[in-house]
């Protein structure tokens, strides 16, 4: 299995390779990234990945056995074994813990990062084509730095945290209401965002406000495993929706909430055409349904007329907008947003309340204010609007002149990855995804955003890599036999 | 009724002040911070609140009516409206809406900051002894701006958040563990540790964690209501236990948690003695239970013997700990964190990530690491523990020398406020609290904090006061007959 270890950091902290490593998978066992039960990569691996000996590897591995830790086989490999093992002055039996129902479905639930990428392997000169990642070198570092550092400022005045902040910085709101109504025509006020840590924040509390228990909740298949996760949670009934080329196939769901990407479906990056979106708005009428819309990827359009969200379309209040920062700001800024219906503000600001009466990232907010009301944000879409226009281009292009046997792409308009099919067995998919690491170059294939048995596919993320680089990335792979 | 406006960052945004008033008043309203039908301020009070004339606020009064967020019974005030008459193009009846289960439980608890302090009303040259803030004045602030402006370098790195972020930057885990170890003599390690966005996050998802329909969850009496909400909004059963001047009377509830601040009491201060402590863990112990030990208020002790926490007596693993920078760092910077029995890090973790799998404030959080591996949070607390402890002694004097006849103040060794209870009947109370604002002092009551009909108390916070101005709020409190 692929395991994604914070060995650096521990790296820096312990000093010594051996220490790195054990604190490093020791961690992943004890917060549960690494589910009980699961196999850890070899010492073979896991000495290839982070260019350690295999007698460290071994070396930590019978530590963390004396411990309890994990449990080796003969001759089987390694396992996690945190949970039967780590005996001591606890009782560790799940079962004397009585979590809540909540509890328990989230315990349960093996939700990952979806859109995140495994950055930890692969040698330091592979190609990553991992979606999502904006471009470093053409940010506008400065400029970010000055609303930062201003920003800290302000809270050096010691102030109490604003009264309203639990809804979001004042001026943040209007700055981003502003910002949509100027660039995608949307009906915006600041009284209707709530700014949210993220979008996977708003996407948890709707789904938790909204989907009660055994409520049907529409979700895309393909899709975006962190809404599978959150309605679970919620305790809803995952109602899966299939999509085609063009997006979601509308259907008289039993359901009263629907999670969409009309805008560019995650993964696939399909647009959905006027007359789904006037069904599913439809649908939500007929049924007293809500639909979320989470915009996650939609600032960089490379062609084509540009798309309208579906909240535009909405006449009865019956779409919630999710919009997010997270693809064109720095990926460690965790800021999203809601424009919310009227009538769901009380309710959805009264339960990010409960979790935050005082906003957790009040400087950022007011750092990003800062940025978009200063003209800053809308230069720095402008420009890299054309620097990703390019580099969407020249992929498009590669792969469909050197990789066309293996891959068929799905023609798309938009956005910082490109989706395409693989065109074989999943076998050998599976060995090909192998052989191209080998040689230097990785992608995302959605993983656990995949029901089981799925036909393999790629996303390719451009968004951070150089022309030079992405030239080099296809050009391995086209060796690759 | 008091209410808290954002009429000075509204009138930041609009420059008139009726516009300001306008936008203020209908974002109480609209966010629901002033519940449907509750009174608003009559136009007499407001102008005096904010220094407008009554024909402006009338005017802003007439406009919202017009507009349906508020209505104008005669000669009986005026009334949020919001639900009923804002009919636009949706429907508005919450009924329509259909939250879930917990969507109506978080809609309809009635939760406030309950250690927030109203900053709004009273004049500028108001004495507020308003709990829980800092003193702005000795905060090492160019330390701390060094350490927010290394951070936001760090962020312009343009990495994405850790990996592990979930639970909380490392390095500050481990920080924390280090301060805990040596300046509480607690078992902390950072793998138990996980940083929230305040300790109030860490209050909702423990309570939703643990608390299913139902369950008992025990609450002290007098209490913080954040908790209750907290218990509300899971579904819990509030058992509500009575404080007495030692702390929680312990009983053998039907519960399976209980939330305690055994280091301070909330609010009453009283410090929880070892047989009580040992009472709670042996009723956890038999009922399988987790004690939530809200350790909000006890960086500064002022005389007597340090007290450990009761997280220090517990053998089997069942009390959770929960820590706060709220005290000693600005007051904006919302960081807390839990420390967690082994067996509950996993079931915690996967809480936190469901929200927030990469956190929203990871720039602080490495702020805040250097800020305490530097060493400079320890210098920090050992100065403000002297000026604290002056302040301290200070207004204990005062109050027991001038105002022993209103205010019979409860023995307290640490912390940033002092409680009293009020020595007459509650109608008293009323009006000399009243007068006392009028005359430019003010203090908390805990409002919300309490059961209806409580004994009415009062706690001064003094954290942020200079001596003159102990000295001030009270010889005004004095004058007042």
């Amino acid at each position: 299995m692929e395991l994604q270890l914070a060995y650096q950091s521990h790296l820096q902290r312990y000093g010594t390779k051996y220490e790195a490593l054990y604190h490093a998978v020791r961690e992943t066992i004890v917060t549960g990234l690494v589910p009980y039960g699961a196999k850890l990569p070899s010492s073979r691996e896991l000495a290839a990945t982070y260019g350690l000996s295999r007698g460290t590897v071994n070396q930590v591995y019978d530590m963390l056995a004396a411990e309890g830790y994990v449990t080796a086989g003969v001759g089987s490999g390694t396992f996690a074994a945190f949970l039967e093992l780590k005996a001591g002055r606890e009782a560790t039996d799940l079962a004397a813990i009585r979590l809540s129902a909540w509890g328990e479905r989230v315990a349960r639930a093996t939700q990952d990062s979806g859109r995140a990428f495994s950055a930890a392997v692969g040698g330091a000169d592979a190609v990553r084509f991992a979606p999502g990642l904006p471009d470093a070198a053409s940010f506008p570092q400065r400029e970010w730095a000055r609303c930062l550092y201003a920003a800290a400022r302000e809270q050096l005045r010691m102030e109490r945290a604003e009264a309203f902040a639990a809804q979001g910085h004042l001026p943040l709101r209007e700055a981003i209401a502003a910002h949509l109504r100027r660039s995608r025509g949307m009906d915006a006020d600041a009284e209707r965002i709530v700014v949210t840590g993220g979008s996977m924040q708003a996407i948890a509390l709707l789904a938790q406000l909204l989907a009660g228990a055994d409520d049907g909740v529409v979700v895309e298949e393909p899709g975006y495993s962190g809404i599978r996760a959150a309605v679970a949670a919620a305790g809803g009934r995952l109602v899966p929706a299939p999509v085609d080329a063009h997006g979601i196939v509308v259907q008289g769901w039993q359901a009263k909430l629907a999670f969409v990407t009309p805008g560019r479906q995650y993964p696939t990056g399909a647009v959905l055409p006027l007359e789904r979106r006037q069904a599913l708005l439809a649908w939500a009428g007929q049924r007293g349904a809500f639909v979320v819309e989470d915009d996650y990827d939609s600032e960089f359009r490379h062609r084509g007329r540009p798309v309208e969200p579906l909240q535009v379309l909405d006449e009865e209040g019956r779409v919630v907008y999710i919009g997010t920062f997270s693809k064109t700001m720095p990926p460690e800024l965790r800021i999203g947003f809601v424009l919310l219906p009227l009538r769901l503000v009380r309710p959805f600001v009264a339960a990010k309340r409960l979790f935050e009466p005082h906003p957790a990232s009040l400087l950022e907010q007011r750092a990003l204010a800062a940025f978009m009301s200063g003209g800053m944000y809308e230069r720095h879409l402008r420009r890299m609007k054309r620097i990703y226009g390019r580099r969407f281009a020249l992929l498009g292009g590669l792969l469909r002149e050197k990789l066309a046997d293996r891959f068929e792409v799905v023609p798309s308009d938009a956005g910082l990855h490109l989706f395409a099919w693989w065109t074989g067995t999943s076998e050998a998919y599976g060995l090909y995804r192998e052989a191209c690491r080998a040689a230097g170059v990785e992608w995302s294939d959605g993983g656990s955003d995949m029901a089981p048995g799925h036909r393999p596919f790629a996303c390719f993320g451009f968004g951070h890599l150089p022309e030079e680089r992405i030239r080099e990335g296809i050009e391995r792979m086209a060796l690759v036999r």
